[in-house]
């Protein structure tokens, strides 16, 4: 494939976007409202959560797709609006109103997404003085604010931009997401936004955001908890003028690996900056029986608190590895199974056909007292292969979930 | 159903049952060798974990259930004898010799549970000279040292008896368990250990013992993590000289209910001692569609590390309830549901129809603030019932964690 150029810029590095984050008082000091805006009709794709419960924004949000084409993103953070029966729908509905109101546009140009407490609702009132600040400040520079103005208990901004070409034009993705709690695989995680100037079909647009999430932000867990708010949007406004994408033709594939390479990057943000977290872990799963079952050993090692804990703690306790293998649902033999772990200060084999080795106990601390981890399991038993991202557990995880609202 | 009589006895409880607790050395100061005996052969049953990495002495105490009736079980703590491959069989297998041989019965007489470190075998010559005390300390008495020689991270010992009557003649039952991390739904959980003097086919034993687990034992959970080494071993020695239950019959159910009494009383314990436990929480789903929805609603929510941690922190963040029953994978109509906690100082109800009431937040805490909890999920929609157990999440659980081999 053509390279792939990554830069800092976020959801305002392709051509025509600009966004603002700025405070609205949804919550106390920090910037809590965000606005994406294109002036050129973008073609739009959604994943969002599996939970059966699902909160008020992202039903407006996935009406406004189905309508057509769109041209804003509002996110505000404080309020989830998720288990606010039919006044939280009303208020979502009002947002999308208010937004469109503000851009001149019409609602159902306007996505709609909310994060942070489960039942409570944004105030409209401060939502429509925040949208009027947010339109004045929107800025072919304000990506990193709008990331900002989305973070709940996320310890810093995630962006993350990318060029590349199709069929010899350069085009350009952004995206910017929120972590860092009720992250949990299977479905559309948390809260992403990308953009991007490529034209291409919505059909494609939509294959491709599910494709590439597929293997990246559902393959990260921070704690096994599916929030009832997860979405993940892809606007493609066509300014980089590049012949339309409207085959699964090399074009396709190439926006593809780069909508892969910038999801990649989200998922190990996130993963990283998971509540609590002081090291990333990165699960590698080999040679399992098939990609699926692969797939489910990965995340049932990091959705593991034995593991997580023990990689906190700097303890090669392995066994827990095995165990999570064990109960994934995956079928496979477990006596063929090898463990290691890999970081910059080295790798240790802990295990071989299934059974531990008298493995460098000193060396495998040294091994996991570094920022990144990475679990490699090898099952020398089939093709399968899968990553997944998670982070380790901490106390600070529980001192921050134990008092949320508080 | 006549009643059951609850005593504070053991194993050791029912007649013609005899145990001992010792220390063998496989941990460092700590009773870590346990053994019951029965010099009349028992019919036995159990359960076992469904991980599929399976420690070597579920292996051997499979075969040893298939041969016929047992008269002994030899539990370690210390060393899990999980994934040690061919080493560890024969170790099992040895210790099943060993045992056989002190008692002076057959080695498939004899039943094998070990739980500790993955990865790790315990000494044989501890084992020999540790079976040599545990034989000579085996009484009638001996429940109790038993119960605490089976104990890994438990910070007390687990047991419990329980007095009925089987067509009017008075039958025992005594059990002894282990928690507490590792601890997760959907198969046998943990290490328990239960005997009777009731007389009864090994089919009935092995029904009645599956039964009763699916709504006790079952229906625990620490921390999402299913052992390796997770059995419930079940043995009746017939000396209460009932007449023998061979139908399912008004018999059957009342040991039945006396078993599933005995177990549910040792699942409240485990989950109370969970590690890093605080407090109790019992999840009551009501109202589900059907027994299997609620029971994975139930389980779900004892499963949220987002949960367990507000609970732990006394906030009665009432939203992450409902995301983790809308993540369970049971489907129902979430904007029927209600939600209440309930503990000795009250019962706020804190949403309606799925939606958030305001509700006393003064209050809450107070309840929350108990030693028990009961959180109450009514979805309002049908006849499925289900009762859940788990503990709240500390920072405790990190630190036993972080740090348990070390």
């Amino acid at each position: 494939m053509a390279a792939i150029h990554e830069t800092s810029g976020g959801v305002t590095y392709p051509r025509g976007f600009v966004a603002s984050g700025i405070h609205a008082g949804f919550k106390k000091n920090k910037k809590d409202l965000a606005l994406i805006y294109s002036a050129t009709p973008c073609a739009a794709a959604g994943v969002f959560t599996t939970n059966v419960v699902q909160a008020a924004p992202l039903l407006v949000t996935k009406e406004h797709l189905e309508a057509g084409t769109v041209k804003a993103v509002v996110v505000n953070s404080g309020q989830a609006n998720a288990c606010t029966g039919t006044r939280g729908l009303k208020v979502a509905r009002r947002i999308a109103e208010l937004t469109a109101a503000q851009l001149k546009i019409s609602p159902p140009e306007v996505l709609v997404a909310s994060t942070g407490v489960i039942g409570e609702v944004p105030d409209l009132d401060l939502t429509e003085k925040g949208l009027l600040l947010a339109r004045e400040e929107l800025s072919p520079r304000g990506g990193s604010s709008a990331a900002e103005a989305i973070m709940t208990t996320d310890t810093h901004p995630k962006e993350v931009g990318a060029e590349f070409t199709l069929n010899g034009v350069p085009v350009r993705l952004g995206a910017m997401a929120k972590g860092s709690g009720m992250i949990h695989p299977n479905m559309a995680t948390l809260l992403g936004f990308v953009t991007t100037d490529a034209a291409i079909s919505q059909g494609l647009l939509q294959k491709a955001l599910r494709q590439a999430i597929n293997d990246t932000l559902n393959m990260v867990s921070i704690d096994g908890d599916t929030s009832t708010n997860d979405m993940v949007l892809l606007l493609a406004n066509g300014l980089a003028q590049n012949a339309a994408v409207t085959t699964e033709g090399p074009d396709y594939q190439e926006f593809l690996e780069a909508l892969t390479y910038v999801l990649t990057k989200l998922a190990r943000m996130i993963a990283a900056d998971g509540e609590g977290a002081t090291k990333l872990i990165e699960v590698r799963v080999q040679g399992a029986p098939g990609p699926e079952q692969a797939r489910l050993i990965a995340r049932s090692i990091t959705t593991s608190n034995l593991v997580k804990t023990a990689v906190f703690g700097c303890d090669a306790n392995w066994g827990r590895i095995l165990c999570a293998a064990g109960y994934s649902g995956a079928q496979f033999n477990p006596s063929l199974a090898e463990v290691a772990l890999i970081s910059p200060a080295g790798k240790e084999v802990m295990a071989i056909e299934g059974a531990g080795l008298s493995f460098d106990e000193v060396k495998a601390r040294e091994i996991l007292e570094q920022k990144e981890i990475q679990i490699l399991l090898d099952l020398h038993q089939g093709p399968g292969n899968a990553v997944a991202w998670t982070c380790d557990f901490s106390y600070e995880y529980v001192r921050i979930n134990a008092d949320y609202r508080t």
